[in-house]
């Protein structure tokens, strides 16, 4: 399986599938994008006149200039410095380029959301707020202290400059960034730590959420009206919190996801009483003809929970079976989620690692992209970005390709949606870490800029190309083949590994799970952690249908790995009496 | 009502009440401490020889050696070097001293969790973590990425050097403190970015949760045995999974709280379908009696709730009325939870905000501790400090106290509820920014120490202490006195002004309700925003009582404060038809 460039087969693939798109009136909203330097009017930037314009005559139709990097600089100086002070209210409609307004607005999910969800209303302390813009009004209001009493003057980090992102050019020659207490006032800053250490909005502040809503006009162009953005913990919490919105416990709701998925998201949803189904996969993630066959015969006595209306799935490099949905599968699944009214929850961690194909052990690498508009062309188009409806809430994550500890994320869905969301984090989170805030503006925004961290992405990827290339050769070296296969991924971090239970000596007289026991203690004994595929089955409760190990290239050396499968091999070999 | 020293009529109170104790067996756990240089054996500090050691017999009986903060440097050296790497697994019993396991451990909860927080089960994914122990493991398992691929090679903070903590003196002369990425292997460190950064437990790193839980004993000494910390995202966070824990909405399960509580705490438990019920206040808070009163004649049909399980309270400076529960009363509380077997959320935010006593006007001021032993001596004991059963979860936050956007803060209670806790954390937050982790155990751990906190705390009181008088003077300059009346709040950051409603010409024939709206309008009108007490009612569905308005003292200038002051004395005079 191939991920990237021109050919790559996920991407623009001509699969023509014998089940169809059922429902009518579904818009051709593809992502299609090519590079042209003069689809705006604005001078090329000093990176070079970065342009992004629609090829697609239905976009084209509807929208003469979408967003491009070098329009995000014009349209930044034309409305002027951002002035955002403690605690300031913003959205994402106060940072979306024109060309997002020509769509018609989201369909309502009034419907969907949870007893739970419509019963929230706003803080009444956050909605006393509006008065603070009266001239010369003074609030004895808020609790929120005074700045002065903060014990940090300022704040340094030591970051990359582009493209030159390695560890050991960072810590040689990288750029001491500093933020300080008062630096709106005394430096003409847009952001400092008075703003960003006191308490603020739960969307997130107005400098992050602004460079948020950029990036994903850039990348995804969410072909409605009222799409926004709101920043989140993480999405280990936007997810918890989306669980809660959508399922009802006393309703009983029910959801469907992967028949493998990952497994933080499913103890996510038991404890809330909702029950999880699993949909059928092949190497390019969930069969939209399995989800609709599961839909269209549901019987509510038999299954014991609702039909399910709310679609959880990783599109790109699933967890556990690192699949990838090609553009068609996205098509196709969304379509299938349009015809029985199922709302999707986009888990989206490993986006932007799509890797290049991989080429075999003595086949010469494939050229990379070479710029930030062939990279951003040859990624796979989200299922945000082809969501005429309104009807996904899509998850993006810091965790897997800047840092996990920032523990910030931010998702994007309808008006409506992120409004609710708001409520939500209110009375929970209360929006991500200053700190966390304060570093990534100063990363993202301030040092890297949209293009800069474009240019990160393509380091990374290629990064992860490398350690996937390096688990691959050592399961081409160390594994019998006759026993173990697996896929290649196309994106994110791990190698899902099929052991053919069928040639097991015991099969018949040993359950799976027992198998499956024995070949992970096996491998414990001779010093490798795999996880077991069951781990991760969406649906518990069900006998093991196949033996499955799940490994991960993103943290062991590649040495390491090379041990680490040769143990692996080794623990199969002995189960399946091979040698 | 005075707040502090030898005089404090909070501490220590020898009020006597005409409700009795009523459970048996109640141990007198008071947590009264002495300074003692030589309760342990260690040499003095550099500091001087801190030490607190009980002169209650009760505690001196089962506790010879009770932890001081000349204490925790003999066990950290005796220990050696913390060893913690990335998502390394740790909890309090690793950082107590043998002191805290002479008690009984605490009672079990179980009839009190909820179906949700019952059906919790660890992390698959962590609880494999566990193999990892085991000497030359190559892990393939979780997820998590190398930290060769953060883009952050150092963080520097500036921050005040104990004693001089004012803005001016930090920005001049503060310390520059620097974490790298890899100062735990290159710098004999404890802590660096590549730990920080990456994923963590949900309980906080290894490094943060030991401070945290020395802190907490040094503080609070709580009576039982298996007393834990967690960390958590701030205070909104732990509350809201507090009463997933304990309350379920189809058991009908509803909690107590004061009568005027924190308008988010109860907007969190709303569209949980948990209803809240009010207890009538004085000046020194919830009324113990009233509680009594409530529980005992409780009837499930007329309330439609089932009889309280839970109590809510801010024992100190309470939001919105800034009443301080004194030791007397707290432990009258204390004994109507044990009778009606009610757990409590101990929410205490301003605890280390017990301010100076107010002289009035023309007293001289009152001399504040000359040490952190007379300030830790003059502390109202935290219901913590005298929870003999574990029924106390109480929430800490560094948000009034150091920075809110910290979005950090810990949670202590009893082994159980913390494990509970920390498998509702796994789902949901996965734990506090690392960014934030990172920045507080510089300043608290490495640069600060238990006893620069404590003086930083000192100094902070005092600060509040002004912005109080300052308002209070204003107070007693513009308001009416014949209308408008108020306890000085004896912690906390605000000021709860009392409006006679009796006095009003349309008393009778305009509800209290619009009346309120009346002044606060008129209020923003003149160019104040008062908080409107109706806002903080817990019971919002019956008739308003009476007219209060919240005001603060946190963030505005004092020039700002008694120009707000006259301004909300003015739209009262015009209301009453005063002049």
């Amino acid at each position: 399986m191939a991920s990237f460039g021109p050919s790559n087969p996920l991407r623009g693939s001509r699969v023509t599938r014998s089940w169809k798109l059922v429902e009518s009136g579904f818009r051709n909203a593809s992502n299609t994008r090519r590079f042209s330097a003069t689809a705006n009017n604005c001078k090329p930037s000093n990176v070079g006149g970065v342009g992004l314009a629609a090829k697609d005559a239905s976009i084209g139709e509807q929208a003469p200039e979408p967003l491009t990097i070098q329009g995000i600089k014009a349209r930044r100086a034309k409305a002027g410095k951002l002035v955002a002070g403690t605690a300031a209210y913003s959205d994402s409609d106060m940072f979306k380029s024109p060309h997002a307004y020509q769509n018609p607005k989201a369909r309502r999910w009034d419907h969907l959301l949870s007893a739970e969800s419509r019963a929230r209303k706003p803080c009444v302390l956050k909605q006393a707020a509006k008065h603070l813009k009266k001239p010369g009004l003074v609030s004895l209001g808020g609790g929120l202290p005074s700045a002065d009493h903060f014990p940090f003057d300022s704040m340094s980090l030591r970051i990359p400059v582009p493209p030159h992102f390695s560890e050991e050019a960072t810590h040689r020659e990288g750029k001491i960034t500093t933020i300080g207490k008062r630096d709106v006032v005394e430096k003409d800053s847009v952001f400092d730590l008075s703003i960003g250490l006191n308490y603020g909005q739960s969307i997130g502040s107005a400098q992050v959420l602004r460079w948020v809503t950029e990036h994903t006009e850039l990348c995804h162009r969410p072909p409605y009206a009222d799409w926004r953005c709101a920043l989140t913990i993480g999405s280990t919490g936007s997810l918890e919190a989306a669980y809660r919105m959508f399922c009802d416990r006393a309703r009983g709701d029910s959801i469907l996801t992967e028949e493998y998925s990952f497994s933080t998201a499913l103890e996510t949803a038991e404890p809330l009483g909702i029950k999880v189904f699993g949909i059928k996969m092949d190497e390019q993630g969930l069969l939209p003809e399995s989800m609709d066959d599961i839909l269209r015969t549901w019987d509510e006595s038999e299954r014991g929970a609702k039909k399910p209306t709310v679609l959880y799935t990783v599109p790109s490099g699933q967890n556990p079976t690192g699949a990838t949905q090609g553009e068609r599968r996205r098509k196709d699944i969304y379509d299938v989620c349009r015809k029985h009214d199922v709302f999707i929850l986009e888990d989206e961690p490993y986006y932007f690692l799509q890797m290049q194909p991989y080429a075999g052990q003595d086949s010469p690498d494939v050229p990379p992209p070479a710029n930030v508009e062939e990279f951003l062309n040859g990624l796979i188009p989200s299922l945000l970005s082809i969501d005429v409806d309104g009807r996904v809430m899509r998850h993006d994550s810091f965790s897997k390709v800047v840092v996990p500890g920032s523990r910030m994320g931010w998702v994007t869905a309808s008006e409506q949606v992120i409004e609710r969301y708001i409520r939500h984090a209110e009375c929970c989170s209360q929006g991500p870490s200053g700190f966390s805030q304060l570093a990534m503006y100063k990363l993202l925004d301030e040092e890297w800029g949209h293009e800069g961290y474009l240019q990160w992405m393509m380091d990374l990827r290629l990064q992860y190309t490398k350690r996937r290339d390096a688990i691959l050769h050592a399961c081409e070296k160390f594994l019998p083949a006759e026993v173990v296969s697996w896929t290649p991924p196309a994106a994110g971090m791990f190698l899902w590994l099929k052991v053919d239970e069928s040639r097991h000596p015991e099969v018949g007289s040993k359950s799976l799970m027992d198998i499956e026991e024995e070949i992970f203690d096996s491998c414990i004994d001779k010093g490798v952690l795999a996880c077991r595929g069951s781990w991760f089955r969406a649906e518990h409760d069900k006998p093991l249908p196949s033996l499955f190990f799940r490994t991960t290239f993103a943290s062991a050396s590649e040495e390491q790995m090379a041990v680490a499968i040769e143990r692996f091999g080794s623990a199969i070999r002995e189960s399946f009496k091979l040698d």
